[in-house]
């Protein structure tokens, strides 16, 4: 990977120590051409008839995607981001009383609270798998649970939103596919920051998200969705008129592909943006990404670690490039103003976002730094010296 | 209403005949311009920094489009389009089997899709209000109906689709209020085109979307929730961490505003532009605008209707700025290269749009051309002499 081209790309990642991948990233200046250039368009002939010219672009949004997670096009949706697509997800699944949802205590607090209210309307059983002391899932209880409720659905974060944890997926994947439960996998955080390939994640549904390590416009995602899935007619419960077929006064007809999760209106010129970051990524190769990155938080975690009073909260054997942390008693204020005036960009995880996670640690709120492709070696040292210096 | 003015301020509206407001809209240069504003700034210093920096201006939005429809800013919700509203409307009631929606023959196709799939999955009644030859609803059906089934939700689409219809809904709100009947209005054709004024159509939901009359981006719109609904607790089934905190492993608290219609992620630069957008409709006043619009559409109805064998697809005493037609037996294909080749932007309703309408017609397909504020009454007599000249 040429890191003096990628950030020649991003002019903006150089006045800053850009570390918020994880909240929104930097945008390649390629992708705001992008839309700019589109919307130009869309201002001199309007919105409909430009969709119109453009089709075969738009066709190369599902392609680039299918590359991007090893999958073909007609598995592609787009949504307007992850928890669009996680909520089409779920809404295709019929949850009936004493229905089971297997999660983690890891598992996006959106999606937490997407379980309770399922609870509430419809009284389903949500069960946590086991957690080792190290963060990892116990894969024994998770076959034991499996055994013991016939779940209906299986939903993990792959990256959960603090914590560094990278879940072991392809476990659950297996599991799965063996006993033939739906596992929706949330890869918000993973798609773009590591090689995610659904072939061997066996997962049926996934969910995407532009804005964060992808690098693409806000207001963009993607569902995949599988042909088992596909061809077993799930479909979101308020299907329109872009995934049906009004045909008769009780009757529509569904089309086969993951369009299906679509509604008929996109912000389409984000949608082209998306693509664009989508395609600059598998330009530069997934695998390349994720090689540079383990390097530069290999580096960062080193660093950090090295500082008397410093404590990062990683859980989990593999860690990914969402790192939190604390320093000593420092308070929130003080570590926020150092950082802001040494021109770092990060963001501060809060309880409410990690719930289950936050209360085993007994802490209200950590430091989330998250790097990406376009951040130095050199940059993580000087982050570190700024904590050091604290 | 200053024509001159509202057409510099839409330079792209002068070399061609712009009649498809009812599908996207030409966007005022203003609004593309407050969409540039805020990318420029997005890519500069990341999606989440700017949101921080421009709260107050995404609180105008919300300011914003309550005055444009007489109400609170609490009431309102940014969503991606009015059919994303409409779903997180519906979601957030509790149908059981043998509830009732009542709607109309001529709801929004996908609204019927929706129903058709409540239909299956909860085993609902969908009843449709009798409609007179004239193409207005029967209101005292109606009232014997709600006596019948006690609906759980009326929904009607305020401006269909196609045949220039403006729907009885203040005889609609009054009958619900009385029974204490949530009444959800699909308003995607009206707000931005007339007059729309939530306290005199006493609906409980109103959805509009961006793209159309209120000529904003693509990929925005805004919910409506009374304060009744939101006294009453209801939310999208699937609210997020945007509308709800995650409290304790098995508890959320909701917001009190509309806000909890909403999620996390939103196309930010696009809210932008969409809140400039409903400003622009608002300085010049709605009052005006639809005064205008009665105006251009009397003299195209004129127009039309007197030219031999063409055919208005027109229902009821109210009619709309959209208005579909054909002409004797020219086909599809002849009709719309002229209309092309004159630089005419118009668009073709297919039956599937209006399956009821389009039967009772017994027709597959009507030309649909819709006018907005900032086109000229010269436009209308030039179209409809291109038409005759056919």
């Amino acid at each position: 990977m040429n890191i003096e081209q990628t950030r020649q790309d991003t002019p903006n990642c150089k006045d800053k120590i850009f570390l918020n991948s994880a909240g929104a990233s930097l945008i390649p200046k390629i992708v705001v051409h992008k839309v700019n250039e589109y919307l130009i368009e869309e201002e001199k002939i309007g919105g409909y008839k430009l969709e119109e010219l453009r089709k075969s672009e738009f066709d190369e949004f599902y392609n680039e995607t299918a590359k991007l997670i090893h999958c073909e096009a007609h598995n592609i949706a787009f949504v307007n981001n992850a928890t669009d697509g996680y909520i089409k997800a779920l809404s295709s699944i019929d949850f009936k009383k004493d229905d089971t949802i297997i999660t983690t205590d890891d598992d996006y607090a959106s999606n937490h609270i997407h379980f309770i209210a399922l609870q509430k309307r419809h009284q389903i059983n949500v069960v946590r798998i086991k957690t080792f002391e190290n963060g990892e899932l116990d894969i024994e209880d998770f076959e034991t649970l499996v055994k013991m409720y016939h779940p209906k659905l299986v939903s993990i974060s792959h990256i959960p939103t603090n914590s560094g944890l990278i879940q072991n997926v392809e476990a659950i994947g297996n599991i799965c596919e063996k006993n033939n439960i739906i596992f929706l996998l949330d890869a918000c955080q993973s798609v773009g920051q590591i090689v995610v390939d659904v072939k061997r994640l066996k997962c049926d549904f996934l969910t995407a998200t532009g804005r964060k390590f992808l690098r693409g416009p806000r207001g963009t995602g993607f569902l995949y969705v599988s042909d088992k899935i596909l061809k077993e007619q799930y479909a979101p419960l308020y299907i329109d008129g872009r995934g049906a077929t009004w045909t008769e006064i009780y009757k529509f007809e569904m089309l086969d592909s993951a369009k299906r999760f679509e509604l008929w209106e996109s912000p389409c010129a984000f949608k082209m943006g998306f693509k664009e970051a989508i395609k600059y990524a598998n330009n530069i190769g997934m695998e390349h990404i994720q090689a540079y990155n383990e390097k530069i938080m290999k580096q960062l975690r080193a660093n950090l670690s090295s500082i008397p009073n410093v404590v990062l909260f990683d859980n989990g054997l593999n860690t990914s490039n969402i790192l939190t942390f604390r320093k000593g008693n420092v308070p929130l204020k003080r570590i926020s103003n150092i950082l802001d005036k040494n021109k770092v960009y990060y963001s501060v995880s809060n309880k409410e976002w990690g719930l289950i996670d936050f209360n085993k640690k007994g802490i209200e709120w950590a430091i989330r730094l998250s790097p990406h492709y376009f951040n130095t070696i050199e940059e993580m040292d000087k982050v570190s010296q700024t904590i050091e210096n604290i």
